[in-house]
């Protein structure tokens, strides 16, 4: 038996942070394909294993629990798996990490695709775009990254806000690799955090899987064909 | 000595979650104007009180602690003055409806304002509008909503869900009182909710301070004046 399911796309996006936390824990997870999560997608709210707009959402086949947003299953995960720091604020921190990664998605994507990217409103976004590597970067520092005693980002044993971090910036420059000069330049202890993470047996596995099942997508459709044209 | 300083912009929206949250637990809090706001959010991050990107901003003078984003504040808050679940399962579903919630703001502002709405684009926009109800209707008459004897949403001690949920709908249909018949009609639970939160008597001065200094303002801006000309 399986520890959890996962509804997601076949897509790295947002599946990616809960795939890279369940890969370090060594869970075993199925993944349904694109009919089944459309199906549950499509449900009256009353009949969804948990009521939810879009995925991901996971269940926890031990405890019989689903619940949908990357946030929750990030928390979730983190709780069970001891992947928290015990303190309320590294704890808001950590949250703080995953609202911001989820702000840098909507933006990348023009919120899911609401709109397309030109290059003029690209090459306007991208000092936006460094801000954000800014504001990471600097979150890890004044929790000691750089001297690589982090308490927050770059801790002994990576932390849900490692992986969210690292997943974000390294999954995003992996497969637009023109971007990662970028994030070298702007966030150089954000970046070595990045392969750090990559380089650990279990991250190193996923990434392969994941190259292999998805090919260059990121987040897919219309919105990925846009952005690569710009990047 | 006030216990907290809140950085947000002279409108409900986002900020009002938070105040709700700290009127509840009888709190003290100094609010900043604009132009020290704007400041602060215009510093380089190694600069600022948290590395952000926007408000909401909190610093807690007990602990000298400063964090951004609205999910993160509500869980320091949460954590600090016992408004969560005790267990790991409750607390995610916490974290989804503070999520769902965000997802709901973005929608209704058209991403911050990214776009502004047309009648026609409101019209198609109101099935998905319903369909949010729904799915915090169900979230809590999963959680024993309608018997009144809520696990999650309408326990007998307030939580940081209910204030999220009914901030959320409550102050949106106070704003637009022309939504609140859509909510009575197809979240009649949460509509309720939503009443016995707002008759708490720190809920109804804050109502009161809210009502005197921001009017009519829900978000501000363009956006809402795109949004009065079509809800």
């Amino acid at each position: 038996m399986t520890d959890y399911t996962l509804y997601y796309w076949p897509v790295p996006f947002r599946g990616q942070f809960v795939r890279a936390v369940l890969a370090h824990v060594g869970a075993t997870w199925n993944e349904l394909g694109f009919n089944d999560i459309n199906a549950e997608r499509r449900k009256s709210p009353s009949e969804q294993i948990v009521p939810h707009m879009g995925p991901p959402v996971l269940i926890d086949h031990a405890n019989d629990f689903a619940v949908s947003q990357t946030a929750a299953i990030l928390l979730y995960l983190g709780r069970k798996h001891e992947l928290l720091p015990n303190d309320a604020e590294r704890e808001a921190l950590t949250v703080k990490i995953i609202a911001d990664t989820d702000d840098v998605l909507y933006e990348m994507t023009r919120y899911n695709g609401a709109q397309m990217w030109t290059p003029a409103e690209w090459q306007a976004y991208l000092p936006r775009l460094k801000r954000w590597m800014v504001v990471f970067e600097q979150t890890g520092l004044r929790h000691g990254l750089s001297a690589r005693s982090g308490t927050l980002l770059g801790t002994d044993a990576p932390s849900v806000a490692d992986f969210t971090a690292t997943v974000l910036w390294g999954t995003m420059t992996d497969k637009f690799p023109s971007l990662r000069p970028l994030l070298d330049e702007t966030a150089p202890s954000l970046a070595a955090l990045c392969d750090r993470i990559a380089a650990l047996p279990e991250q190193k596995k996923l990434r392969i899987k994941s190259d292999t099942d998805y090919g260059d997508a990121w987040c897919a459709g219309q919105i990925e064909a846009s952005l690569r044209a710009v990047v």
